[in-house]
C-alpha cells in the first residue's frame, strides 16, 4: 500500500466526499490529498460559500448529513428562515450550524486570507487528517447553457433541480485561473492519482480546466490515474450526471464518462452491474475493473477505496516489470 | 392620549426595549419612534452586531426571550459552537435565528445602505409598526475607562460581567457623528419624549451625545419630556447602572439617574419603592410620580407607558394654561 502514496484525489460534491473518506480510511494519515472543485462556488446573503468544499469537509470530519450527504447532521434552517422573512433567497438550503462555516469563511477571506489558507484552518479546527485543497484561489464559475438562456451553476442545479436540458458548458475564469502552488506540489508528489466519481463533466471538468492541473495530469508518469464511475447501469447515483452526458453527446454509460476523462486516464473502475462493459473497456483501450461501487457505509467506502488503491498498484507493477 | 403623538422615546437595551413595548401597546399604530443607542455595536466574526437595535426589535416583534430579555426566544447556539471551534471569540453569545440579522444587517451594509435604511427593512419585514431608528449612522463607541486601562464596551459588559471598576466613560466618534435626518425629523414631530429606563451613562449617554439630539432634547418646547428611572431602590434591575452611578460620583438613586439627564428632562417616573424620594424630587425641582414600573409582562409594561403618557398629558396641560 505504501507504494501507492502519496495520493491525490480530484473530488465534487456527494459522491467525491463519499470516496474520499473510503480513501482516509484505506490510507495511512497525511497521504491523501484531494482537490476539489470550487467552480459552483456562489455568494448569498453576502457569504462566500463553497458547496463542494463543505461537503469533503463534513464528510471527513464526521459531520454531514449522511442521508442527503451535504450539509451538516441533523441541522435546522432557522436563520434561514428569518433570512428570508427578511427578503434573502432561500432556495440553497444553508443549515444552522453549518452558517458558521460560510461566516467564517467570508470573514477569513475579506481579511486577505486565501481560499487555500481558509480551507486549512477549517479542516485543522475539525481534525481532519486528509489535506483539502481548492483547485485553485481564483474565482471560476460555471455556466451552463440552456435553450432559456445561460445560467449560473446552483441556479441550473438547486433552484431549477437541473430540470432544463443542458446545451453546453462552459467555465467562467478557467482560462485565466491557475493552480496553486499547494496544488502543483500535491500533483508533483503524488504516486497515485485517484479521480472520485463525480460527475465528469461539471465537477470534475472545471478542476482539469486549471492550467497546470490539466497538463500535471496528462502527463503519463509512472504513476497509476484510476478513476470511477458515477454512471452505474445507465443512470447516475444522484445529480444530473446521465442527462447532461446524453444532451452533450455522450454514451450514457460507465464508458462515456470514462471517455470524457480518457486524456487523463489510465484505469476505470465499474460498478459489479456494468460487467458486461468490461469488453467495450478493453476495445477502447482503457483498463477496468468491476467493483461494488455504490457507498452506503463507511465500509463500503474504504472497500471501493481499496479497489482503487488494488488497481493502481496492479498498473504500477505491471509498468515497472514491462 | 392623541395630544401625546407622535412619541418619541430614547432607548438601550432590554429595559428599553420593554417600555417601547408598552408604548406601542398604549399608543395609535405608527405614532411612536424609537431612538436606539449605537455606541454597543461590534464587530464579530465580520458581522455588523447591533445589540440594542437588535433587543429593541425582536421585543417589539414579539420574538425576544422574555426570561434573558436579549435574542430570540429558544434559540440555540450551533452556529456558534462551530465558530469557535474555527478560532472565533465565543463570549458575546448569538443564536442561530439571531445570525440571520446579523449576517442580512452585514450585507446590506456592505452593498451600501445605512444603519438607518437597514433597520427599517428589518422592522418592516418582522411586521413592527413603531418606527426604530439608530441615533445615528456614523460609527461610535462607548469606551470604559477602568484602572487596568480603556476597555471596548462589550469587552466590559458581556466578556468581563461588569466586574472592572469603571473610572470612566467615553463616546469614541460621538463628537464627529450626526443625527440622521430621520432623527431629526421624528424630534421635530415629537409632542412628547420619552426616555425608558436605560442606563443613562452608557445607554441615553451616547444618545445625547450626538450633536443635534443633544441640542434638541435641551429645547424645553411644548413638549413634556418624560423619564424612568432605572434604578429602583438603590439597585438597577439589571445592568451596572448602579455601579456606574456610585464610581463615577452619583447618587445611586432614581434622583441620582434624574440628575444625569437633568438638562434633557421635564418630569421623571420612579418605582412605588423609592415613593420616600418624592419630597427630595420637589426639593430639587424635577417633577415626580411614583409608580409600578418593573415590567413582567405585557400588561405591566402597558401600564406603565400609560403612567408616562398621563404623566406627559398632565404636563402639557400646566404648560398650556400656565
Amino acid at each position: 500500500m505504501i507504494a501507492s502514496c502519496p495520493v491525490v484525489a480530484l473530488a465534487g460534491g456527494v459522491g467525491g466526499a463519499k470516496l474520499a473518506v473510503g480513501l482516509a480510511a484505506a490510507l495511512p494519515p497525511g497521504a491523501l490529498t484531494v482537490i476539489v472543485n470550487t467552480a459552483d462556488d456562489l455568494t448569498l446573503h453576502g457569504l462566500h460559500i463553497s458547496p463542494d468544499l463543505d461537503t469533503v469537509m463534513y464528510n471527513l470530519a464526521g459531520l454531514s448529513d449522511s442521508g442527503q450527504g451535504w450539509g451538516i447532521k441533523a441541522d435546522t434552517t432557522g436563520a434561514l428562515d428569518l433570512l428570508g422573512r427578511y427578503g434573502g433567497p432561500t432556495w440553497f438550503r444553508l443549515g444552522d450550524i453549518d452558517m458558521a462555516t460560510h461566516i467564517r469563511r467570508t470573514q477569513r477571506l475579506s481579511e486577505g486570507a486565501r481560499l487555500t489558507e481558509v480551507t486549512a484552518e477549517l479542516c485543522s479546527a475539525l481534525n481532519i487528517q486528509a489535506r483539502v485543497l481548492p483547485m485553485t484561489d481564483s474565482p471560476v464559475a460555471t455556466r451552463v447553457m440552456t435553450p432559456g438562456g445561460e445560467l449560473e451553476f446552483q441556479d441550473y442545479f438547486v433552484a431549477r433541480g437541473t430540470r432544463p436540458h443542458v446545451t453546453g458548458v462552459r467555465f467562467q475564469g478557467a482560462d485565466s485561473a491557475e493552480a496553486t502552488p499547494e496544488v502543483f506540489n500535491a500533483l508533483r508528489e503524488a504516486k497515485t492519482i485517484v479521480y472520485c466519481p463525480s460527475n465528469p463533466i461539471v465537477s470534475l471538468g472545471p478542476i482539469l480546466a486549471i492550467k497546470g492541473i490539466r497538463e500535471g495530469l496528462r502527463e503519463k508518469l509512472h504513476r497509476p490515474r484510476v478513476g470511477v464511475s458515477p454512471i452505474i447501469g445507465g443512470a447516475a447515483l444522484r445529480g444530473p450526471a446521465a442527462e447532461m452526458l446524453k444532451s452533450l453527446g455522450h454514451d450514457v454509460s460507465a464508458l462515456g464518462a470514462a471517455e470524457i476523462l480518457r486524456e487523463y486516464l489510465d484505469a476505470f473502475v465499474i460498478d459489479e452491474e456494468d460487467a458486461h462493459l468490461l469488453a467495450s473497456f478493453e476495445h477502447s483501450g482503457i483498463r477496468a475493473r468491476a467493483a461494488q461501487s455504490v457507498m452506503s457505509d463507511l465500509s463500503s467506502k474504504k472497500r471501493l477505496a481499496q479497489e482503487v488503491l488494488d488497481f493502481a498498484e496492479n498498473i504500477r507493477g505491471q509498468a515497472s516489470t514491462g
